[in-house]
């Protein structure tokens, strides 16, 4: 294995650089005026992420922009339960709907050998960013974690606590530990299929790990993603791991411990001490300007960056948000943000 | 000062005890057929909370129930808003509605004056309740926090990650600062005059302290919650203070630190390892069933509150939920988790 050249895989190798590489969450996307106009030539949300043109142009969007040191293929968590027979719609200003599953028999029907052909075009459109992208950029892929795909499949929504989906793991056990293990097994072969087509590091967002009971977090969100991680560096060892077990605060050490993970994301509410606790733990921290702040701008968000900053000067580090960019957030503070971190502003 | 007699004040003074006490968040609710018949009886849910013969009523009807440890005031924490010339509705299914406030001069126009007459009723029922409680049975006041207060008031309504309020607090700092300000000393006030009509102990809630960027908790949560507590011991030594900063689950300690605060509460996504965290740092932990356990009820109820009693065998510890009681939590969950903490099922 020669030795990365990537500013954003060096990192993840746990190379402290003199400035940290960078990328955004959501990078590419509303934000940018060139994304708005590019997602009014496709009639829904889930055909522009399923038409590898308009997804590489949408990757390559923020790199062309802004050289981010790592662009993160245009795509969507929801794609699986997608793939495997549960349509998903997005409904504009309310986020995604699904017809709940609730009982084994709609999980029994969930087609475990369809995803790999319906996800073809999520494959197309890495392979075709891989090619098209700068010698020094590098390519991310990704999948939303089982808990967070198996809340949304039973919720059938966003939510704000997953009140449905926590009852349901507790009353129907067997079935939802069924839909958990078909999930991990699913998010394992589509995180694989991702780097065959190119992607050099994948990221599973577990983006409600925070809405979890402490007595969940291993059996749902911790097992399940150590697992992939595992299948994932035994299948393909050159590929880097990122875990992304959002506002799980109490639990990030245990996820950074977990061999086969090289780094874990953390959101805005982690302290910075959460860098250290990570690194002790055996991985590399991304994160976690809050997206707020660079709404905001000025001396606020100058403030914040510098504080991520001197807090991993001299140790491995991914800047990153601690979730993702907004659609009001000013290109203007996006140019200052990455010039901050890269010392010319 | 003599020595607490009841379990609860003892456990809050940081004595072990055989079992420890129990109570339960909105333990006075809709869960309880007695309390459904009597809401029927208020045109809306604030005119009950300021109807003292009702919210006596209502906060006695778990303790001649259950025999909690600990009777709350049945209240809410939006009465200070509504107090301070910001009315409240609460819209069924919808919760609550403010009309919100996004400028200095709205705030400039809360009536600080106002609170003490308004919130008589509330005072009232506390003083009618203490003397109505069982000798053993200890009396709670409570207050939202002024950054989840502040939260409301500016979204208007519940949110999911209280954007808006975070882009205030930033966009306008010097008015965000007046508000949670303002709030500190109100919530202090409301505090001291309940401890003045019978709260032997009083709780803070933060329900949205998880929302917050790490960078916001010192100004906006624990600073303001550390010196209410401090001007509550200073004026009134006597009372017991609880700090309920729910899903900051990486400041635990911090609140715990604070010498004014007695016990934090904690939520269902924070490990048992927490208990000792927030002991080793002074103060004695409360919580944290999950409710949806309590809702589920047989062998993983059995298996959580063991999990909870056993994490503080032979530490000082105060049994309550995570969170609130939900309104379809069987009564006889709630029967059988009580005799189980009391070591008779």
């Amino acid at each position: 294995m020669t030795k990365p050249t990537k500013p954003f895989l060096q990192a993840l190798s746990g190379e402290a650089l003199p400035r940290p590489p960078i990328w955004l969450m959501r990078q590419a996307g509303r934000y940018l005026p060139e994304y708005r106009e590019l997602r009014t030539r496709a009639k829904d949300f889930l055909d522009f992420c399923y038409t590898p043109e308009m997804a590489v142009e949408a990757t390559l969007q923020p790199i062309r922009r802004f050289g981010f040191d790592a662009a993160i293929i245009f795509s969507d968590i929801l794609v699986i339960p997608d793939a495997l027979g549960q349509p998903v719609r997005f409904v504009t200003g309310e986020g995604p709907k699904l017809e709940p599953i609730r009982s084994a028999r709609a999980i029994d029907q969930l087609d475990g050998e369809r995803p790999e052909a319906f996800l073809a075009p999520v494959y197309a459109a890495l392979r075709a960013t891989r090619a098209a992208l700068p010698v020094e950029t590098a390519l991310i892929g990704f999948a939303g974690a089982p808990w967070t795909l198996a809340a949304y499949m039973i919720e059938g929504a966003g939510s704000r606590d997953y009140a449905t989906a926590r009852k349901f793991a507790l009353a129907e056990p067997a079935a939802f530990n069924r839909l958990i293990s078909i999930l991990e097994d699913q998010v394992a072969r589509h995180l694989i299929r991702q780097i065959d087509a190119g992607a050099e590091a994948v990221q599973i967002f577990d983006s409600w790990a925070g809405a979890l009971p402490a007595y969940g977090v291993e059996a749902w969100s911790l097992g399940p993603i150590r697992r992939i991680a595992e299948r994932i560096k035994a299948e393909r060892p050159e590929a880097r791991m990122i875990a992304f077990p959002r506002g799980a605060d109490a639990f990030m050490a245990a996820y950074a411990a977990c061999p086969a993970i090289d780094a874990v994301s953390l959101g805005q509410s982690a302290p910075t001490s959460a860098f250290s606790a990570v690194r002790d733990a055996g991985a590399v921290p991304q994160g976690n300007l809050d997206p707020v702040a660079l709404i905001q701008g000025g001396a606020v968000l100058d403030r914040e960056i510098d504080a991520i900053l001197a807090a991993s000067a001299g140790r491995s580090h991914v800047f990153n948000l601690g979730h993702g960019i907004t659609p009001e957030t000013p290109i203007a503070h996006v140019e200052h943000l990455v010039a901050r971190v890269r010392g010319k502003a």
